[in-house]
């Protein structure tokens, strides 16, 4: 292989590199004979000059072969399918996708990541629920997904071990914002982990990280290249993250509200998205149904209780209580009214998962600790005619002064108007290889 | 200080950052709490968003901040000129400057680097002497200044150590070409060492790092805005680096070469180019003349052989034989002969530095050990008239392999036509502040 220093130099002049020269590359920094400062310095090439398809696609499969690969289909002779969201605060989808799939007959088992800032990730609302086990060994998860039919835990070290540490690199170098860079980074895990084919969930605004429509579109259509490369079927919902997914942001909050869900009793637009994917996924499934036939089924689950069944079954089987009376409850709960009545023209995403981070809700750093007990409910939504001295939303604090500042953030982040806002659907595309 | 990530952000993102956070950035990586890996980044970001002037001189003052500082002239009690040169084929210059402007009476104390490629640097030239000592603490540099009026030593680690760890990083990162860090690089270490004033021969051609006018201009215009903000003169030669400099590419040849234009025998393109180094810095210098009063006092040093005394001195003051018999001989000299005559149009800088790094006269990496004997003397330059069968060159190698493949590849370099070629100036320009 030619020097790193060479092919830090050719990337940085625009050259497009060799899949085996980016392979190399991939494979000597994960086994540490490339140092960080190379790498750091390879990413911030990348950043300013791109990488092709070839290139990204190159650098996935690198990823993917730095560590073990898990044959999640051979193992349960079953066609795979798994999803992934790219975050946003109040998202809580998969906890409730998860039952509803299952219920249907369709194996679900995911792995999943804890989150930096805002709220927590999909590993952390899980930990709300006492007893919950996030780490099961490789044999014991795939055991579970055969025989309980679901399984969340955590991203196994033994999986993508490139990831990992580039991400951790990215993370201090501001090399994070680049399409490839997050396409492979998120696709390199979704492949290496067995799954046939693969909803995407792309989040796209004030609280997403990619703010505008065309960053959606620009990852989502990285994503669906790299399964098309890779020979797996990928589709991409981009939905809307300007304000939160459904009402709860908060850990707790949210397992409530997903549970909620998966009784048919969520908050319309949460429930509209997870049986959207849920549709998908039945769709995608070797079940043998297209996408309208998906979402009956996904409806009769929740509808006959079946999907509920599943849940309880998936967290008692990871060493949970699902009865919701144990998820913990934060002492203080504050409501936030209206100064004046209108429309709520809208509700601040980001302002909103902020205010949940200083409540205790998420991390600053990866040292922080979280309490998953509180948080925020929004209770009126974009769009939700409130009257003078109704609550606008309801905050859980661990105390009175941790709430007082979080109720006047929580008000700040909302705007009423006299006129109802336009309407912008939760949903705004779906995109398919 | 902002986090590092931040500011790598920041400098990614276009920003000009502010001269404390500079500072800040510098000093910290320079203790090692910065690492490597961030620093990195933040060089990369450096490679496509540039520095402003302002931000380029906060990183010269910060990396002389970085470690001792000397102050030469209260020293000596005189005023305190210094030159560099940015490097290229043959480039023995101060070899020759130092005994000259010495011989004026003007103290010349100079702390020069070793090569990487091509040729020596200048202690690896001067290491060709017998005895001489490149390694002189920091006193005994000053001592011998003052007493001998000529001394060049080492870099010594205790100036500018933030120079020394930035360019091990950048030259394993592709972060080294980038107009800002090279002049902050050569500025702070003549800064950091006590000069005045300085004159700067910025090399441009084939064989020089820069390979336009145009990036030689701009770089001597940094360079020149560093010393304007920091109240020191500075004086830009543009040199010529197409073809090699005088005659001689190897350490011992190079010294023999230096010595004989000291004594007034040296090659018409180097003489000049080193008497009219020398008039400029005895204009600079606190003698009281102007530039033809400097030219005719180096002129008159080089005639009355005080210019030859003064390299004597200097080099038995550091230990030194300077009885050119002394100097080291290769075992096998060939020549290499003309194919037709005819008018040298051409004679590649860089094939004949790379030839006579095959040779043994340079280094491919740190580890290597320079062979002073070898090298390569080209006796014909651009413009000359050749006949067949003439010598064009000589090869001063080790063994009669390494000669043979020198001397093809020297053949190779020299490009011959019927008609003399353009004129082109050695001198291409002079740019003050």
């Amino acid at each position: 292989m030619p020097l790193p220093a060479e092919l830090i130099q050719r990337k940085r002049d625009g050259e497009e590199l060799e899949a085996d020269e980016l392979t190399e590359l991939v494979l000597s920094y994960t086994e540490g004979t490339v140092p960080d400062y190379q790498m750091a310095a390879f990413l911030m090439a990348v950043y300013f000059r791109g990488l092709s398809h070839a290139e990204t696609f190159a650098l996935t499969d690198a990823m993917i072969r730095s560590g073990e690969t898990l044959d999640l289909g051979a193992a349960l002779g079953r066609k795979v399918v798994d999803k992934h969201s790219t975050g946003g605060v109040g998202d809580k989808t998969s906890l409730a996708v998860g039952p509803i799939v299952a219920a249907c007959g369709v194996p679900f088992g995911k792995m999943s990541g804890r989150g930096l800032g805002h709220t927590g990730g999909t590993l952390d609302k899980l930990e709300s629920i006492p007893g919950y086990q996030v780490e099961l060994p490789l044999d014991r998860f795939v055991a579970q997904v055969r025989d309980v039919g679901l399984a969340i835990v955590g991203q196994t070290a033994d999986l993508v071990p490139a990831d990992k540490k580039l991400y951790a690199l990215r993370d201090v170098t501001a090399t994070v914002d680049n399409v490839s860079l997050i396409a492979a980074s998120i696709m390199s895990k979704k492949l290496a982990g067995g799954a046939d084919a693969i909803v995407l969930d792309v989040k796209v605004g004030d609280g997403a990280f990619m703010k505008t429509a065309e960053d959606a579109r620009a990852l989502a259509g990285e994503m669906i290249e790299l399964g098309r490369r890779a020979g797996r079927e990928v589709v991409c919902l981009l939905t809307d993250m300007d304000q939160p997914l459904g009402s709860a942001v908060g850990n707790a909050l949210e397992v409530h509200e997903a549970v909620a869900t998966v009784r048919g009793e969520g908050p319309a637009d949460f429930a509209e998205l997870v049986l959207g994917a849920c549709a998908h996924l039945l769709a995608l499934s070797d079940l043998g149904v297209d996408l309208a036939g998906g979402r009956a089924r996904a409806e009769a689950a929740v509808a006959d209780g079946s999907a509920l069944d599943a849940y309880e079954r998936w967290i008692r089987a990871q060493g949970g209580d699902p009865d919701e009376a144990a998820l913990p409850v934060a002492p203080i709960v504050r409501p936030v009214t209206a100064d004046a009545g209108g429309y709520v023209s809208s509700l601040g995403a980001i302002a909103i998962g902020r205010a949940a981070l200083r409540l205790g809700a998420g991390r600053r750093t990866k040292e922080d600790t979280i309490d998953h007990a509180v948080g925020i409910r929004c209770l009126a939504k974009r769009g939700d005619r409130v009257e003078p001295g109704e609550p606008w939303a309801e905050v859980h604090a661990r105390d009175v002064v941790a709430a007082a500042t979080a109720v006047a953030e929580v008000r700040a982040a909302y705007t009423v108007e006299d006129e109802p806002p336009p309407e912008r659907p939760l949903l705004l595309d779906v995109l398919e290889s």
